[in-house]
């Protein structure tokens, strides 16, 4: 569903704000990045992903799950470990995760047509 | 503090998570913008605020706050009011909000220099 109107369930559900700045993204961030978000949406409890980089290079991806369990489902993935294992060894320059309850939510969509790329 | 080394205080606090597409943002939405982040920050409970918009449009801001009083105490700030206001007549084609507690955060650094503008 698209931005704006009831895309999550009722809360309450996760979120997981990844905040960071990079170090040395070399040629493997770009496709792996894009893999884990492919492979994120694959798993139990996945509600869905959003994510933005300014051009100072603050980035932030706000990942959406139905409860803990799917959260440290996900972060025991092997391949997301391994990904998460070199973004420690060289993409990022530092990083903040915050796991939080999403209390409420509401939104505000101009009008019907899709806002979503 | 600067990201990734415990610029919060323990949780719980809470977070705001603001995702948003343009729709007009004339002359006004930029320096509005900027006075909000000021503004936002003299609030009692502020605890910080990211901001980041990608190149596809998509932007999120999540700001941070002592508790759930900080925030309806920020909501209900006239001038923010009213900014809220123009943000629905024209300046967002869309936009959602959702209110969290968090509940665990970490942070990596990969050295001591300040990661932050």
């Amino acid at each position: 569903m698209e931005l704006g109107v009831g895309r999550f369930p009722e809360p309450p559900y996760y979120a997981v704000i990844f905040t960071s700045r990079f170090h040395d993204t070399g040629d493997d961030y770009e496709p792996t990045s894009e893999r884990m978000l492919q492979l994120a949406a694959e798993q139990p409890g996945f509600l869905g992903v959003d994510s933005a980089r300014g051009n100072d290079g603050l980035g932030i991806t706000a990942s959406y799950w139905r409860d803990e369990e799917s959260i440290a489902a996900w972060r025991s993935h092997a391949e997301h470990t391994l990904a998460r294992q070199t973004g420690r060894e060289r993409w990022y320059a530092a990083f903040e995760v915050q796991v939080a309850r999403v209390e409420r939510s509401y939104g505000f969509r101009r009008n019907g047509r899709l806002q979503r790329p």
